[in-house]
């Protein structure tokens, strides 16, 4: 069974507002097992709208279109869909009872335009909309189903999950697992995964690269749920022997959330000084909920002076070694732990970048340290001044987690 | 000229990432004057791309591809396009050289499959992509233009501001002012505008919204450039004149950007002590390329004994006021100042969010201060946790603009 969606509004088109109709409902349809494999959108114009639905009639199985159903001149959905499909529109008086109820109860003036939301295709069901004046339509067609929806999310998602699930549902199930991987680019990973030549019927593996990191997703479809997570068990478990050091994860958490939960456990406490990360470390960890439970302080040192007075590294060491320089990271966490005695404490230095001398840039010293233990690394990440940042951020939550695993 | 936008990948078919390139898109080519009336997505299938691409071509003038131009085995975009303009798939001696020298230079491995990005179709174009390895591709077939582009925003967005438009827009002349404003809403600003009563034949005047700020954009159309920049002046002025105290900037300059910039004129240093915004502010900040010459250091103070180590605030303001004061606001800010000696302070304490008691959640004290003067502002900001960071961030960033002004 395959799915389009339609979603109709000239205001989508023009980037006036974003299209999270179509997210919302190719999630939830692939958690019912159905695949999307196309989104159109199409501005308020009947001739296009008539167009674009022939072709999805065409195409796909399953076609839902969103928006258009409203009560004024320039919602044409209905009305292009009926013509599509060859059936008149016909006025519907139980729909214009309830619609007249309605709007007495709410105390709103019912015009005749109004009148047009109890017009259906012959043949089609209405769908309720507890939310709102326009009621979705249901028609089956051969073994074609077609949705109709109103554009409004807080409308939309509740007709979706209550009645139209049900509509269109098959009888199989689906199995999804991601698995988050940092410190290995996406094709490399992709070349790990072909290495493994995993192969099972009804299921898919892909990688999806975000800016944070790359997922990998484990999609199996079929009718024994049982069997499905077996499997699925199995594949992730395939993946973890082989890329085992990259995976941070699993199901969505971001690195940030899974350092501060696995500190959460430990009861620890952490903190961060920053030089070329700027505050990036930190607004990452502090964004997630409950940070406050483990995140103590940051502290940016920027300038050589902020370095020596808050951190109390030696002037004597940033001269003779340079302020991006191993020692001048490891002087720097080891301040900052003699000060908090946090139970981690994560430091950076280093050229962001762009500077003079461009050799030098994307090169960051990052030290990870506890009471007995540290690590320095010294990187030399590509990209511009964000990427560096973000880079060397990724690369410090990352360690940090392996750190606190292995010490 | 019409245009339709055609993004591929699975991600976005499944719902994984919210399809902005469209949004982005859209909204630029109005800006050139080019209208916009489909919306496809399709997933990595090379069968649907190439349906999708034959429709387009059919009924569009213009078809741009986003996505599907990585090293990976489910990167089809180029092959499914030159397989329908029956163009053969041809190695580029230049992008290949290119393509070797920025792997040597990154550091990073060339893999087979990055040889992938130095294919084009028998008779394109390249179209550089400074942000990325995988180049852009211009296809001229008749009247026809396809124009193909990595998906990242990060490396689409300005391989189209550089390069595309120029490759698409018709030959009038395009001139586009923005206008940055700050602490007035949308609609507010729309209706100010518009009691301004402004009509220009061959102008449109926009409000964007972007998470950080709103901005007005006065686009003009025509072939006379110089009169263009003339009328386009004037615009400006008569807006200024009307809501010069919203105004931050001009031309996409983002706030913290301009901050840094007036700082740096007069020869000031800053500093920035967080608990909310958890380093959002110098983030922010140090983000900008440059940023050291101005900003000296950022305190993220999240626990209360990280405020009273590191700020010297008296421990008793704490317990007689709470923590979240404009007490405790103004002992942050005083306490950073007497330590640094800086030009300019900004403390932030508040609650982000969720908190037991959710009437709270929201508030946020933010003060500003320099030797002679401050100002604390208490703010209620909506939302959940990451919009109010993000609030109070670009809240602290305008009243420090203002305050640095006017100081």
């Amino acid at each position: 069974m395959e799915a389009e969606i339609i979603t109709v509004g000239t205001e989508i088109i023009l980037g006036s507002i974003i299209n999270t109709n179509s997210v919302f409902l190719s999630k939830k349809l692939m958690e019912i097992g159905i695949e999307t494999h196309y989104h159109t959108s199409v501005d308020d114009d009947y001739k296009r709208l008539e167009s674009v639905m022939k072709i999805a009639l065409d195409r796909s199985d399953i076609v839902i279109l969103t928006g258009g159903l409203g009560p004024t001149d320039d919602d044409l959905t209905k009305e292009a869909v009926a013509n599509v499909i060859n059936k008149p529109l016909v006025l519907d008086i139980n729909m214009q009872e309830h619609l007249k109820n309605y709007f007495a109860y709410s105390n709103r003036k019912m015009t005749d335009n109004n009148l047009k939301q109890a017009m259906k295709p012959s043949g089609a069901e209405f769908i309720p909309n507890p939310k709102g004046t326009a009621p979705g339509i249901f028609i089956k067609l051969g073994d074609k189903k077609i949705i109709l929806m109103p554009g409004p999310p807080k409308e939309l998602e509740p007709m979706f999950e209550n009645y139209v699930i049900d509509l269109i549902k098959d009888d199989f199930n689906i199995v999804v697992k991601s698995i988050n991987t940092s410190g290995i680019g996406e094709s490399s990973l992709e070349t790990e995964l072909k290495s493994l030549d995993i192969y099972m019927p009804d299921f898919t593996i892909t990688t999806y690269a975000s800016s944070e990191y790359v997922e990998i997703k484990v999609i199996g479809r079929g009718l024994d749920l049982d069997k499905l997570n077996e499997t699925s068990d199995m594949i992730v478990k395939i993946i973890e022997s082989k890329i085992g050091n990259f995976i941070f994860g699993y199901d969505n958490k971001s690195l940030a959330e899974t350092l501060l939960d696995s500190l959460k456990i430990k009861g620890f406490k952490m903190a961060v000084c920053e030089s070329c990360t700027g505050g990036n470390i930190s607004k990452k960890l502090t964004s997630i909920e409950g940070a406050s439970k483990v995140f103590d302080r940051g502290i940016i040192t920027y300038s050589n002076k902020s370095k020596i007075d808050e951190l109390n590294v030696n002037p004597s060491i940033i001269k003779n070694f340079g302020v991006v320089s191993q020692e001048v990271a490891y002087a720097m966490a080891k301040g900052l732990l003699e000060k908090t005695k946090a139970n981690l404490v994560i430091s950076t230095t280093g050229y962001a970048g762009p500077d003079e001398d461009s050799s030098n840039t994307g090169l960051v010293y990052i030290c990870i340290m506890n009471e007995n233990n540290h690590k320095v690394y010294e990187m030399n990440f590509p990209g511009d001044r964000k990427a560096i940042i973000e880079r060397a951020t990724n690369f410090a939550l990352t360690k940090s987690l392996h750190f606190i695993n292995n010490n």
